[in-house]
C-alpha cells in the first residue's frame, strides 16, 4: 500500500475552499459524491474544457485569472450555443492540497460563478505529481431541440463575430516577450489590455438569447477565427467569403499591423479569443447586431456564407485572397 | 507565440478514436463543442471523478483497464444514487496524441459505454507534459427529487453492502509486491483475481433501481468502507454499529486474514472497492437483498444505524470494539 495520509485531506480542502461557493441547492453542500441538476423538460447543453498549466495558462499567471479563464472558456461555449448557464462541476488536479494558490483561486471562481449565474455543483480534487490541471464541465439550458449547432449555416447567411479578434494571441505574445511585447515597450496600457484579453476571456453570455433567436449556426472562437470558421463551414457543408478589412480589431492590433510588427494571420489564426462566431439570415443580421448593442457587445458582420466545400476565403481590400499558412492555434 | 502545429491535430484524434464510439444523437457526432442531454422533467444526477497516472492507476496498467476504471468509478456513483446512466463526457490529458495507447483505450471505453448504456457525449483532449489524466463527468436520471443522498440514514436502519470488501486494496498490494503478493506467490489465480478487482471495478448499476426503491441513504465505497460509512453517518447525523464478522470478504481475503498476513483494517480502510453502501429500514432489508439476488449482486447486512454522533463502531465477534488506526485510503 502507498502511505496513507489524513483520511479527510480531500474533504477538508473541499470544505475550506469550495463549500462556501457551492451555495446552489443542487450542490447538496458538496457532502455527496453527486449533484442534482433539475430540469423541466428543456435540453441540457453540456460542454467540457480543460486547462493545463504551462499549456493553456502560464505557471506564473495569477490564480484569480486561471480560475476565471477555466470557467469562462466553458461559459463561452454555452453562450455560443444559445444556452443559459445552469451550473458546473470542477476537477482540480493539484500538486499539494496546502497550496496558498487555492484561496484566491476559489474566491475568483466563486465570484465568476455568481456573476455569470453558473453555480458550482460539485467536483473532484486529485493529487498529481505533474502540472496543475483544471477541468470544468458546464451545463446550460435551451428549449428542447433548440441548441444552436454548427451544421445550420446556409448560403447567403451573414457571418457575424463579437468583440475584437486576435488580442488574446497578442497578449500571449506579450507574456512570452515576443515581437508585440518589444513593439509596445513604452505602452504599458496596451500591453496590459492585451494580456488581460489572454488571461481573462469575456464570454458573451449576455448575447446567448439573441444567438438562440437569430443564428442558424454558431460556435465560440477559441482556436483562431480562420480555423474555427473552417470547422463551422465543414460541419454545415458550405464555404464562406470573409472581408478581412471588416474583421473587428482593437486599436492595439491595428497599430501593430500598421507598423508591420505582426501580420494579419497572427490575428486570424490566433487562439483564445472566446468570441461568438455565428451565421444569420441576412434579414436578421441587423436584429442580432442591435441585440448586441443593447447588452454592450459589439457584433460585426465580416462576410457571407457561400455554396461550396472549399476552405473559407479571406479577401483583402482589393478582393485578393490571402494565403494563410495556418488557420488555428494548436496546443498539441 | 508557441510553435503552431497541425490545426487539426485534436480534431483528427477525436475523429479517429472517439467518434466511432460516440453514437448517441446527443453527441452530435462530436462535431460540436457541446452535447445535448435531453430531459423530460426528471432530475439529472451529475458526478465527476478523475484518475491520474501514478496516483489512481499505475503507469503500466493496461489501457483497457484504465479506460474501464475511469468510466466505472463514475458509474458506481450513479448506481449508489439510484440513477440510470444517461451518458458521460471525457477529458483526456495526453503527453502525445500519437500514443498507441489510445486505440485499446478507446475501444474498451466504447465497449463499457455500450454495456452500461452510458454513451459518450463529448469531451476535450488536451496535451500535458506531465502524467496522463482522465476526468469523466457522468450523468444519470432519477425521478424528480428522488436521488438517494447521504443524509437520510435513520437509527434502526440496517446497513447493507454489495459484493466483497477489501479485495481491490489487496490487488494494489499485489501489484506493488507487498505482503499479500508474497503470501500468494504460488496462487496465480488469487493474485489475478485481486488485481482485477483493483483495475476493473464492478459497478452495481443493476442494483440502482432497488437502491432508489429501498435505501434511505447510499454512497459507493471508494475510499474504504470504514471511512465512507463515517462520512455517511456524519452527513445523516447518526452513528453506526458494524459487526465486522458480517462484512463480506472474498476467499482470498479470508485466507490472508487467517494466516495473519493482513489485518482486518487493511480491508475495512482499503480503497477502490466501488461497492454500494446503503442504509435501509429493517422491513425493507430483505427486499433489497432479494433484488440483489435477482440481478446476481450479493447484498449483505453488516450492521445497524444508531443514534449519536460518535464515529461508527466496528465490533469483533466478542462484541469488542476494534481500534482502527485509519479509516480510509487517501491519495493526497
Amino acid at each position: 500500500m502507498t502511505t496513507p495520509q489524513s483520511p479527510s485531506a480531500e474533504d477538508s480542502l473541499i470544505a475550506r475552499y469550495f463549500k462556501p461557493i457551492a451555495t446552489d441547492p443542487g450542490a447538496l453542500g458538496l457532502v455527496d459524491d453527486a449533484a442534482v441538476l433539475s430540469s423541466s423538460g428543456e435540453d441540457i447543453v453540456v460542454t467540457t474544457d480543460a486547462v493545463v498549466e504551462g499549456v493553456h495558462y502560464l505557471a506564473d499567471d495569477p490564480p484569480e485569472t486561471i480560475a476565471r479563464k477555466a470557467l469562462r472558456v466553458n461559459l463561452s461555449d454555452l453562450a455560443a450555443k444559445g444556452a443559459r448557464p445552469a451550473g458546473f462541476v470542477l476537477t482540480l488536479a493539484l500538486r499539494s492540497q496546502e497550496d496558498p494558490w487555492l484561496r484566491p483561486f476559489a474566491d475568483a471562481l466563486g465570484e465568476d460563478a455568481r456573476n455569470f449565474v453558473c453555480p458550482l455543483l460539485g467536483g473532484d480534487t486529485v493529487s498529481t505529481p505533474g502540472p496543475q490541471m483544471i477541468s470544468i464541465t458546464a451545463f446550460g439550458r435551451v428549449p428542447r431541440g433548440r441548441m444552436v449547432g454548427r451544421t445550420g449555416a446556409r448560403p447567403g447567411d451573414r457571418i457575424l463575430v463579437t468583440g475584437t479578434i486576435g488580442d488574446a494571441a497578442l497578449g500571449l505574445d506579450v507574456l512570452k516577450s515576443g515581437a508585440a511585447a518589444a513593439a509596445l515597450t513604452s505602452d504599458v496600457a496596451a500591453r496590459e489590455a492585451l494580456v488581460s484579453r489572454y488571461r481573462v476571456p469575456q464570454p458573451r453570455n449576455l448575447l446567448a438569447q439573441a444567438v438562440l433567436d437569430f443564428a442558424t449556426a454558431a460556435m465560440d472562437v477559441s482556436d483562431g477565427l480562420a480555423g474555427d470558421l473552417t470547422k463551422l463551414c465543414a460541419a454545415s457543408g458550405v464555404s464562406a467569403s470573409v472581408d478581412v478589412a471588416s474583421v473587428p480589431l482593437s486599436a492595439a492590433a491595428v497599430g501593430l499591423l500598421a507598423r508591420n510588427i505582426i501580420c494579419v494571420e497572427t490575428l486570424l489564426a490566433g487562439g483564445d479569443d472566446y468570441e461568438v462566431l455565428c451565421t444569420v439570415p441576412p434579414v436578421q443580421s441587423d436584429a442580432l447586431i442591435a441585440a448586441g448593442r443593447a447588452v454592450g457587445v459589439a457584433v460585426t458582420a465580416i462576410g457571407t456564407i457561400i455554396e461550396g466545400h472549399e476552405r473559407p476565403r479571406f479577401l483583402d481590400e482589393q478582393g485578393q485572397e490571402l494565403s494563410l499558412a495556418r488557420l488555428s492555434y494548436s496546443h498539441f
